[in-house]
């Protein structure tokens, strides 16, 4: 997700650390305690505007969310939606997605979430993809044994390409879904993206797939 | 595919031998002296009118096809279509999907396609779908070691259900299309669902999956 730069976006999220790891270095192994219970945590990575992460924290109070994106002001309007939703169990991380194993213990994350994803649809761009086989590396490291990854999109490339990626690594695929919102799967949190979109009769697909 | 019945489809396909191999269990090992070559056999199990096997034929002269369906009338009308192609290098057999070890040898068999296969969308049907795993230990016995399945269908529920079932059984998704007829996908044969279902708009997907 690309958004016009926001002015101030830096201070605003500098001013409240305790939605913002600001040195997640030292938050790696220690989760735990930065949410002060036991729950597991859930990450999704690239989280943009944050409705998703929000939403899903919720609908899911005995879970923990972190919400992270690379992009300052990105994140300062995910920070928006965190801070009026007063949700005690998400958390934002201004990192990028192929540091994760700097910032989580291995297993240390219960569930992933790639929403959206940037397609990068040239070949010669395919290692930027977040279901490119080094990103799946750095996910089965700090997910556990069986680890999943629940994936939505509404771009057709980077889903065929995700598939046959998650397939090739040695994922299972639990469950596919080619059109997530004329299906009958509950409880599905939109992102922002996901809304418009859908809205314009674009399909949104969705897999489930597990590490081996 | 359902058809009305045909009169005289029975003895049509008695009356072309060269074509109808009617006595499949004797073949068992000898697929390669039915054709009088050594080139590689595919074979596609429910072949219905057989406008793809034909098509294949004709278009890949140095491969063996033999066309798979259980109805009559059905595989009387493929039978046309194979003598009309003239084409040397394609055989038809009357018998059904879940029986294939009793005509093929361990290995026998170079490549499977299905295509449009019967949805049977309803969750109590789910074993009769020929991507139901009891049919792909079937197919892996006939195809040699990672031996591939190349399917095809308009059909949404079971392209979701086939994808994680190949996926769960430990095959691996080489390729996924999810908009066959959108792609740079080359050479596709047709067969007389597709051409009919995709005119009126509808998208076609397809897979190669391949054991381990």
């Amino acid at each position: 997700m690309r958004v016009r730069k926001r002015k101030g976006a830096e201070e605003h999220l500098e001013n409240n650390p305790h939605y913002v790891i600001l040195n997640p270095e030292e938050a790696k192994g220690h989760w735990r305690e930065v949410f002060g219970n036991d729950n597991p945590i859930h990450i999704e990575v690239g989280s943009g505007k944050g409705a998703f992460i929000t939403g899903m924290a919720l609908q899911n109070p005995d879970i923990n969310y972190i919400g992270i994106d690379i992009q300052v002001s990105v994140l300062s309007y995910a920070l928006d939606k965190v801070l009026d939703s007063q949700a005690p169990n998400v958390r934002l991380l201004l990192v990028d997605g192929s540091d994760l194993t700097n910032y989580f213990e291995d297993g240390e994350i219960d569930l992933m979430y790639l929403n959206f994803s940037d397609p990068w649809p040239k070949k010669r761009h395919e290692k930027r993809r977040l279901t490119y086989k080094t990103f799946l590396d750095t996910y089965r490291q700090i997910l556990p044994e069986h680890g999943e990854i629940h994936f939505k999109t509404d771009n057709r490339g980077l889903f065929e390409y995700s598939l046959a990626s998650f397939s090739q690594y040695g994922m299972i695929l639990k469950q596919v879904w080619l059109d997530l919102h004329a299906s009958d799967f509950e409880g599905n949190v939109m992102t922002e993206y996901e809304e418009k979109f859908s809205k314009k009769g674009q399909v949104i697909y969705r897999v489930e797939a597990q590490f081996q």
